[in-house]
């Protein structure tokens, strides 16, 4: 599969593309410098042993991929997917923004449309079909999912494109699940902050969840 | 500890009130009916084999207990905490609401106060101190919750009321944790809509979470 890690220059986006890398998958890593995207990939390359990452513009990465994750900073969230939206028409988008609130980044904040998750699929329409995933998953677990015994919860409002997300968590050694409906990525997206604090409370680095409970287990 | 659990007649109610008895507090079980609370006391006492419960109703639970537990539909949430207001003053009141929707219940709903929690400590106001605990636990594990790998995540504006009912659920055989002040019950009251959803996907009955990550682990 040929994957488009949007804004894979980050912790997050590395973390991930260097997982799927390693998982023989083909990535795109886009920044909004080209010159940082090219040296994200080198690095990619460099540590899987084999050219599996190439850097790009954003929008290059967005159009190029098949399936596109986005891993910016909130604050970056709205004008990155003005500037993908045309790229991705009728792919799935994998969001793993974050609402965090620059000036309380501590403070759980409910945005404006909900969710993330809801204002990229309300900004980029029905013909792109947004999940949330992967925000809950410290950046030190996310290209060896195995190490950890979290789970990846997918929100969104397609039961295909969720599908595709939980095989890409499949790839990364997570059990991706499926969490329902975009509304419920306002619980994912939040979690996070809650997860931080409990980081902070228990001196933990890398707090996850994990579902109990399941028929598998 | 003499603890009261009002709308302990409901199966969260009793669960709890079962649970507590199991581990040899004093429960009281209020309803808004007292004969209905006097059986479910006595549906406790016969399983542990002791007076351990007594039914009363919730105003009189709620001033006789030393802590209060409430257990109510959300749509009883109100009323119930108007009635209980003046014998809770000067206590803890864990809040264990989950504010569904009952024409969508598989919806998350976000209440205007935010969450059934922040609502219950504006309406009670600072004199008592509201924690949420125990949303995310299925009433099959509540009297036992070793049985199950389930957290029960604690939320809250003051930090002693949390480990109060930190050491609740440990006495009902839960690791309690601290998750932050009472804004964060937005997230552990969806969380359990949430869960709901996994239940029905995944022919599950009592899914859970467990916070992976933590040191001890």
């Amino acid at each position: 599969m040929r994957i488009a890690v949007v804004g894979g220059t980050g912790k997050e986006g590395y973390g991930l593309a260097l997982g799927w890398a390693r998982a023989g998958q083909e990535v795109l890593i886009g920044s909004r410098v080209t010159e940082r995207a090219v040296r994200t990939a080198e690095a990619v390359n460099a540590t899987v042993g084999r050219a599996a990452a190439t850097g790009m513009l954003n929008r290059d990465a967005a159009a190029a991929g098949e399936i596109v994750v986005l891993t910016v900073p909130y604050d970056a969230h709205e004008t990155t997917l003005k500037d993908i939206q045309e790229a991705v028409r009728g792919k799935v988008l994998v969001d793993v923004t974050v609402p965090v609130d620059p000036e309380k980044p501590r403070h759980l904040r409910i945005p404006p449309g909900g969710s993330a998750t809801e204002e990229a699929q309300a900004l980029l329409g029905p013909e792109t079909r947004v999940v949330a995933a992967f925000q809950n998953i410290s950046h030190a677990y996310l290209d060896h999912g195995e190490a950890s015994a979290c789970d990846v919860l997918v929100c969104g409002d397609d039961a295909d494109a969720r599908q595709e997300a939980i095989k890409l968590a499949g790839l990364l050694g997570f059990r991706g699940l499926d969490a329902g409906p975009a509304r419920n990525a306002r619980v994912v997206e939040g979690l996070t902050i809650l997860l931080m604090g409990i980081n902070r409370r228990y001196k933990a680095k890398g707090a996850g969840i994990r579902i109990t409970g399941l028929p598998d287990q």
